[in-house]
């Protein structure tokens, strides 16, 4: 059975070398090769992709996995070679439900749909990508049916994900939520004007701003001997082994916090791969359980840390000597109260903590309403407009800012693309809440820029078992319980409460 | 046919995508990659090059190449798809006459050795690279002898790189070209006092002399559109397809030239690369045809061209107003002395023209007594030492500088790696002076920073046609003679009899 478990291991870190490679070539793609590449460059991804699939659905590495469910079922369920076996069997079932014919042409698709998708948006042109949503549409509804005996037809593709997750429960989470939300959003900004945040609204030199940033991960915890950071126009993490976790960032060089908050946001996600068990390097093991459990950790220190009161008592003298003329006589409170500003906006990545949800559960209605057949693509554009207004109460002003604002479902992803946001948020809250009770120390530390005691506590409880747990195993083994908004609302309730006095 | 014919290309390209796909992993891991990748890079590497051998040497290609014979045969020899089978079968061949273990065993001890001689040369340690060495020429023999029937040991591993040439013909050339060059370079030395080069030794800032070195290149014909430029300790070009091709360059900010004629070498490689035609991407056609001829095109660039009178007649003022402080007083004749002095020295790559061809010429002597075991490893040192004594009459005062200076032999290349620089010489000549016959303004042009038509002469008749011809069949055809040095000799005494009135 060694020998067996030796072979599984070999074959998958295979299939892991051949993904990490993909990945190389991705961050390559967005951050450094010249226009000219990108022709040869679809090609190679195309057949780097057609092995790596070939080898995952293999039909000896089955028959192995077959052979190995005894040992599985003599191993402890914690330990990492059941674990191991667990997460390879459903990788293996998940791929081979797929026939190879679809995942090439689903995967073309979705490189013509996103090359429209980039051309469409700035000039505000709908019409351009219609057709292809509505071939995403039906490719979605195709791809969903290949795992029968679901109950609602986005449920296997939130589940690709966010293991363990259904609408059902979604629409429980996020209607409770929402209406706690909406009440706290609306106290805000009817009966007090907009924070002033015109101190962010200045110049600040590019190459600054990256450097805070830069210093800041690296005290959060970013290890850049195992990383870097680069620019590309939407910011993203990617992971080619444990040591080599990349950030992405950009830049506003008119304004404060696109930049820092990215670069918090990316390393959050960073090092969560960087802290994965080494002994998973390779291995289907070392990445993140789900994507709401990874949005949980860039979350976590995006703003549990990031837009906290204790950490700026830290580090704002240090921003200010950065950037002294722009901030010098800007007292602390004005810039905290800045970077915390609510306001319903168009955009989602610009959004507040308090409305960020908002977004993401117009998109998660209206992606459902689309799957089930309720809403037409056609009517998409209006049905944004509609729920902007009714629930953000705002109206976007064309297509381009509106419903075409995310690359989601212009890639390719109908259902499945967006939830893993809110669950991160809700998750930071329940994680930190668990770290701090563990821990009571840990927010004087943090105003004393101090996060060894947070980020270890994370690496020793999430981050090192990588993919062995489910998400719902994880979010149990660490806080004690199943995922609930209740830790959210009472750190926004706290937060925000105590900054608008409501 | 035409069906079997389109199966061969598919699977070329698919090698070829494979290959290319390496080339990325290797420019990353040279310019980019944070040092806590190199382990997991070093393995992804490895998985990559196994199933790329594997695809190379499927007997199901073999058949197939076989299958063709007959067609190939039916098609001028000039056609592409008589190139492109020609040459698949010349690669099948060496491939499977390899077996994959040595591959893998010699790709590992080729990994360690260079890793090893990497700590070794700034300790000035010879005894640990030692062992490595003895290794490398153990398994270069062997290599050498899966090709049976050659007259030297060394000739197979020369025709690797340099199809066609065997010892006998190469210490012909050399050793009349050494006839040639050791009176020339006795003439200069010994007469006259060295070039006053201080003009060249000052604060140059690193980012105007890559900007410079960028803008020329840019000029001379190298597309930004389809390659960039980076850092790395050993400028190298990568070709990832004929519209992405990078190069690299070095920088020291305290001397003007490194980087400058760094940046210029490595465009001619990448200008080849560009050239080559489109509808050869991604097949075994889109190389170039040796490293002989690739490194002539190196060399044409940055000697013939960017050490020339004409190129600075034209170019020296816009040097002058970047380094204004630096060379505003220096007159052009003082700065075109100053970069075309000849001293011997100790290095390689910081040789003049005139002396780089014996350091050659002592590394090529010195693998072939070792091949041909009447060198051991360990009495090599003082056999580098003793032959920089003969030819340039200097010693050596360390191995560091010394017998350790270049990466060849200890990443696994002992033997056929160093003819190639000498080859490129003599033929950067050969064809420089046949695009003049074929357009004798082409001097004049140069003087005026025009570079359109010698560049439009070598990619129609060198670049366009990558591989399909043999370096032997390229130079007939483009110069109407076998490769000669007289050119090159013509060329030399020209230049240097001016400059040094001899």
């Amino acid at each position: 059975m060694q020998e067996k478990f030796q072979e599984l291991e070999t074959r998958l870190r295979e299939i892991g070398d051949l993904n990490a490679i993909g990945s190389v070539l991705g961050w390559d793609q967005s951050t450094q090769m010249p226009p000219g590449g990108a022709p040869a460059r679809a090609r190679q991804m195309s057949t780097l992709r057609r092995i790596a699939h070939q080898k995952a659905t293999d039909p000896v590495l089955g028959q192995l996995l077959e052979e190995l469910r005894s040992y599985e079922e003599s191993l402890p369920y914690d330990s990492d070679e059941a674990g191991l076996i667990r997460v390879a069997r459903r990788n293996y079932e998940r791929s081979t439900k797929v026939p190879a014919d679809f995942v090439a042409h689903f995967s073309r698709h979705r490189a013509e749909s996103f090359h429209t998708w980039t051309k469409a948006r700035p000039a505000n042109d709908f019409a351009a990508v219609k057709p292809y949503l509505e071939k995403t549409l039906d490719l979605r509804r195709q791809q969903a049916n290949f795992f029968p005996g679901y109950e609602h037809i986005a449920d296997p593709l939130i589940d690709f994900s966010d293991q363990g997750m259904t609408v059902a429960t979604l629409r429980e989470l996020f209607g409770a939520l929402r209406e706690q939300l909406v009440p706290m959003v609306q106290a805000i900004t009817t009966t007090q004007p907009p924070a002033d945040d015109v101190c962010l609204h200045q110049h600040f030199p590019p190459e600054q701003q990256r450097a805070l940033g830069r210093e800041v991960a690296a005290r959060l915890g970013y290890d850049f001997q195992r990383g870097r950071e680069d620019l590309a126009p939407h910011p993203f993490t990617t992971s080619f082994s444990i040591g080599d976790v990349r950030i992405t960032t950009r830049v506003d060089p008119e304004h404060f916090g696109g930049c820092f908050f990215a670069t918090m946001h990316e390393s959050g996600h960073a090092m969560y791969q960087q802290g994965i068990n080494p002994a998973y390097e390779g291995t289907p093991l070392a990445r993140g359980t789900s994507s709401g459990v990874h949005e949980s950790q860039s979350r976590l220190w995006e703003n549990l840390v990031g837009r906290s009161r204790g950490f700026w008592n830290f580090f704002y003298p240090r921003m200010q000597e950065t950037f002294s003329t722009q901030l010098g006589s800007v007292p602390l409170e004005t810039f905290y109260r800045a970077i915390n500003k609510v306001q319903p906006g168009l955009i989602r990545v610009y959004a507040d903590e308090m409305t960020y949800n908002l977004h993401i559960i117009i998109r998660f209605d209206l992606e459902l309403a689309m799957l089930e057949g309720r809403l037409a693509i056609a009517d998409l554009p209006e049905a944004w407009r509609e729920r902007y207004r009714s629930d953000l109460g705002i109206a976007p002003p064309d297509d381009c800012d509106g419903v075409m604002q995310d690359m989601h479902w212009y890639s390719g992803n109908i259902g499945g693309a967006f939830q893993g946001y809110t669950l991160g948020n809700i998750l930071s809250a329940q994680f930190y809440e668990a770290a701090v009770a563990a821990h009571p120390e840990i927010p004087a530390q943090l105003s004393q820029g101090e996060f060894g005691l947070l980020f270890g506590w994370l690496v020793k409880n999430v981050y090192w078992h990588g993919r062995k747990f489910t998400p719902a195993e994880l979010v149990k083994r660490v806080t004690g319980k199943p995922l609930h908004i209740d830790p959210y609302i009472r750190y926004l309730r706290a937060k925000y409460g105590e900054l608008y006095a409501l």
